[in-house]
Parts: C-alpha cells; structure tokens; sequence
C-alpha cells in the first residue's frame, strides 16, 4: 500500500485527521469522477476549468482544441494541479458552527508533458471516452487524421497528492445535544437517468449493452 | 438584464456561441449549488479548493479558520476567481471526436474582503447556511461569541464573470448519421437520499419542514 510524499505542498493542514496520502484510495476517487477541476496561472492570476480526464496508473489524460489558453499555459509552465471532489451528503448540525458536508475530495499535483506519440495518444483518448462511460471508444467510427491531428493530448504525471474524506454524522457539542432541533445527514448522490436516443437513430438498433449497463449502475 | 463587461480575461474563446456574460443566467447557476472551486496562488503554483458559499446580489461568502492557507493566501492577493458547474448530462456521439457532457458552468472574478462587522459577518453564515439548505439558520442555536470570532468570513464581490452552457443533444458529422452506432444522451442529476436522523436525537422530535422541502424537492 504505497503512498504520497507529505511535503509543505500537499500537507492537509485543516481537519488532518480526515486526510489521506494513499496512492489507491486516491485512485478510488479519481475513479468515481471523470470530471477535475484543472488550475492554471493566467497572467498571475490563478483560475481554474472543469475538464473531462481519463487515468492509466498514475497519469491523467486531459484532450483539447490546441489553441485552448489553459492547456497551453499549463504546457508552458510544465505543471499542473488538479481537484475533484464528490458531495456525498448534507450535515445538519445544531449549530451553525458545526455544519459540515460529507465528501471525497483530492488535490494532485502533476507534471505536464505533451502526448506527440500516434498510438499513446489514441490510448489516452480511448482512455478519456472509456472513463467516462466503460466500454463506449470500442463502438464508435474510429477517428480520423484530421481530428485526430487537431486535438491536444496533455499528460498529467502525479508528483504528489492529498485526499481528505470526511464519512460520518453529525458532530455536536455536548450541551446542544439536549437541544430540540434536528440533526442529522442528507445524503446526495450524483444519479443517471434514462438515456435519450437521438432522434436520428434508426428504430431498429437497440440500445447497446454498455448504455444499459452504465444506467443500471448509476440509476439509484 | 444586466451582462457583465468581457475583456481577455473573461471572455470565452473556445466555444463563443455557448457562452453567457448574463447576471441573472450566472447567478441561476451559482443558485443551483452551493459549492464553488476557489483558485489560489501557492508559491508561484495555482490550485483550487472546493468551498461552501452564499450569494447576497453580487457578493459571495466563504468561511473557515483563521488559520486556513487558501483563505490567508486570498486576503493577501485582494483577488480570487472560483468556478462552479453543474454536470447534466453525457452526450454519446457516434465519434469519439464528438463525445461531450451537457452541462452550466460559471467562472467568477472577484474581489476579496475580510468581514469584521458583527451584523454583516452574521448575515453571511447565515446566507452560507440557508445557500446549503433554506431556512436552516434560524431554527439552529445561535452562534456564541467563540465560534463567531474564531471564524474568519470572506466577501467575494463579482468583479466580471463568464458562463458557459452546453443544453443540446448529439452533433454528429452528417457524414457519420447513418452508422450503426447508438448515440443520444444520459441525463445527471445529483438527489438527495432520505434524510438520516442523528442517533441521539430525541424520539418525539419530528423531522422539520424545511428539511421535508429540500427532500421533496431535490430526490428526484
């Protein structure tokens, strides 16, 4: 069970009891998204964009127009540092104070470098879509020269990262818990719904077993 | 209807034709949430936090320690930027090229201000609390003179802003509609799950209305 490096950097110095620096576990929230938010300096200015990724180990594939301004500040200043978090519920204290979110979240810092290679940029592409719904980069027209050379493939190396994970109830005074207000969680989930052909389908093709699959897993 | 003034720093480049500079759309999409990513400078690196906010017109609320790193670092720079977005939907072409998500999206430049005064400094936790969940923050206990100075309240006020918003199905190349490939959407929505009462509550306290509302409206 491997883990990250702890420096001034990604030390979680707030709440440290609720971080994590283990390599699987941030992998486990990795996975459970495929959207990160992606940070860039814009002339000294720190901005951040929601970006569509796609992991093979210990890399993030992020894909663009090439004149997209955040991948070429972040090729030009060689790293990156990416967030993504998943709410999991509400928690409603007694107390204003005592408020709080469950939730996965991690911060990684990477390095940068540009995919120029024919077959690791298909991969890494492949890997984006197949993150994004398993099974889909296998069922579609393949892509042509002229896509293909118009896209911008960034690889994103993991240098260091943190997690943090808060996975409990309400945490109240003592003297408020005799108090006659609610407490208690709400748990929000992030949930499919019935997918929606496009009007253009031919009648006869059926939904192909990767959409349902994806449903079915995601529905509740 | 009022728009925000765009200049190079906000101004959508990729993708004009699904960008807003509209106050009333921006603020429909911070009201749909309640959490922003906060972008800072850490020693010369961007990164982003996700943080809990609340919106008074044009102003946001942040809160945490006075001893949190992003907040002190955003005090410093007098200036911050945060982007929110809300995932609607995968949007499954017959292309890989094609591929997208549907989705509301927002990024805020603003200026930074700490809080000191008492009335004001309340009004914006409660506007954090009741952004989470309306009409929260007046059934709680009040807050007491330790929580409230040991809580460091930061204003946000909305300097220039942009959003950006993809609402449509597939676009496919016509070249491509008639392949034998499956293509439409899968709509995303994030529900709320039955509230769980804390353990220790009392037995004869009822679940108050205004967490029935928030279940009722948000669990499907």
């Amino acid at each position: 069970m491997s883990t990250y490096t702890i420096s001034e950097l990604n030390q979680v110095k707030r709440g440290p009891k609720r971080a994590t620096y283990n390599v699987e576990q941030i992998n486990d929230i990795l996975d459970a998204g495929f959207v990160g938010y992606v940070s860039y300096n814009y002339n000294g200015k720190a901005i951040c964009l929601p970006m569509a990724y796609g992991r093979i180990d210990n890399k993030l594939y992020l894909h663009g127009s090439l004149k997209n301004r955040m991948l070429l500040a972040l090729i030009e200043a060689k790293e990156a540092s990416m967030t993504i978090m998943h709410l999991d519920a509400l928690v409603l204290a007694r107390s204003g104070f005592h408020h709080s979110v469950n939730y996965r979240s991690a911060t990684l810092f990477t390095s940068i470098t540009v995919v120029e290679n024919k077959e690791k940029k298909e991969a890494a592409l492949k890997c984006v879509v197949d993150h994004m719904i398993p099974g889909r980069w296998d069922t579609l027209r393949p892509m042509n020269l002229k896509e293909f050379n118009s896209t911008l493939v960034i690889e994103m190396e993991i240098q260091t990262a943190s997690a943090k994970v808060r996975d409990e109830g309400v945490l109240d005074e003592k003297n408020d818990l005799e108090l006659p207000i609610w407490a208690g969680i709400i748990p929000l989930k992030q949930v499919a719904k019935l997918p929606v052909r496009d009007s253009l389908l031919p009648k006869q093709l059926r939904t192909p077993k990767h959409v349902v699959q994806y449903y079915k897993k995601n529905k509740t």
